[in-house]
């Protein structure tokens, strides 16, 4: 299983400095929507200088012009890009047909979906790379975890899932426990009093 | 009614000089998602530098942390932002709350929602200040208008509406039929030989 640090509610100094703190133990680095939107692709350019030969994923939460956002994501350094799947079929499809033309990847991110299982087997014939399964920093707010939709994704189909919402040492193990592809942790270690060790310790749950 | 001109697959310098050749025509500049995707909150700083007077709106699309997104973009100079209505509840209410402390602007855009009456009432309850409806530049690549949401939606509320969605000379006497407030109007505008005067055409059939 894969370890990606969200990178949500920062500057692009501070990104960088969680990114090159908890390197040994990520392997997926994500800018996020909030990171993205307030600073532009100019914090995925300086990610990827920084990092040439990691992964990163740019949480654009696409809702319309899927292949363009992807596009200039893919173009200024990005490997996967996510797209919303409450957003329309062909934006979900514009999304993929860009990644398939960059050779990048695509998650469809089924946060707020109703009916999950539909639009994860609807995404998956389309191409998607990764279903994610999604509680909002909104959501666990008011105490909502992944937990239960990750069980029921995982046990309806075979797909890589990556999951996120909320995860730290307190869950991880019931996360785990479903064998998604990828783990998204975001404050547990942003927050943490030291970001590296807080790093080290989930990925080694994670079993690496 | 108000003319909005949406910014979305440009650069800041492109942004800025369509904002400046049809300055006399349009009443609120957009700020499109993409374009904030591309180039982050120093777009919306250049252009509140440039039109120190005018209402700016920034179309966060916001799925998450309604709060925090909404807070950024009134400090750097919006006066309007916007939040899908296909987010959780507690996104709606983050963003509208930022709005109230910062004395600015919501609009709950209904892009891909099912029940749209139900949820444009509930985000007025909660404090929505327009409602918009909306068909995405992926859905107008097959045709789609949002005529039909916006009729609907004008003879079930009295709501102020904004509407957006491939609107050109072509339907825009059809869209003041239903009388919204605000009509936003892009790709045409962007993408005329001079878009200063069509800005102003369109602004006429607005009346004034």
């Amino acid at each position: 299983m894969q370890l990606q640090l969200a990178l949500d509610m920062l500057t692009t100094e501070e990104a960088i400095n969680i990114a090159v703190a908890t390197e040994a133990a990520v392997d997926i680095i994500e800018i996020g929507t909030p990171l993205l939107k307030h600073e532009g692709v100019g914090v995925l350019r300086a990610m990827r200088e920084r990092f040439p030969d990691k992964q990163i994923l740019v949480d654009l939460k696409t809702m319309d012009v899927g292949k363009y956002e992807a596009d200039f994501s893919f173009e200024n350094g990005a490997d996967i890009v996510t797209v919303l799947g409450v957003a329309d079929d062909a934006t979900i499809q514009g999304a993929i047909s860009s990644a398939r033309s960059h050779g990048k990847k695509v998650l469809v991110d089924l946060i707020n979906v109703t009916d999950k299982v539909d639009r994860a087997r609807q995404s998956l014939e389309w191409g998607a790379d990764y279903i994610g399964i999604h509680s909002g920093i909104d959501q666990q707010s008011r105490g909502e975890t992944p937990l239960n939709d990750l069980r029921m994704l995982s046990e309806s189909l075979s797909v890589p899932i990556a999951v996120a919402g909320g995860i730290g040492m307190d869950i991880i193990d019931q996360i785990v426990d479903s064998r998604p592809q990828v783990v998204v942790v975001g404050g547990a270690i942003t927050q943490a009093a030291d970001p590296g060790s807080e790093a080290m310790a989930l990925k080694k749950r994670l079993g690496g």
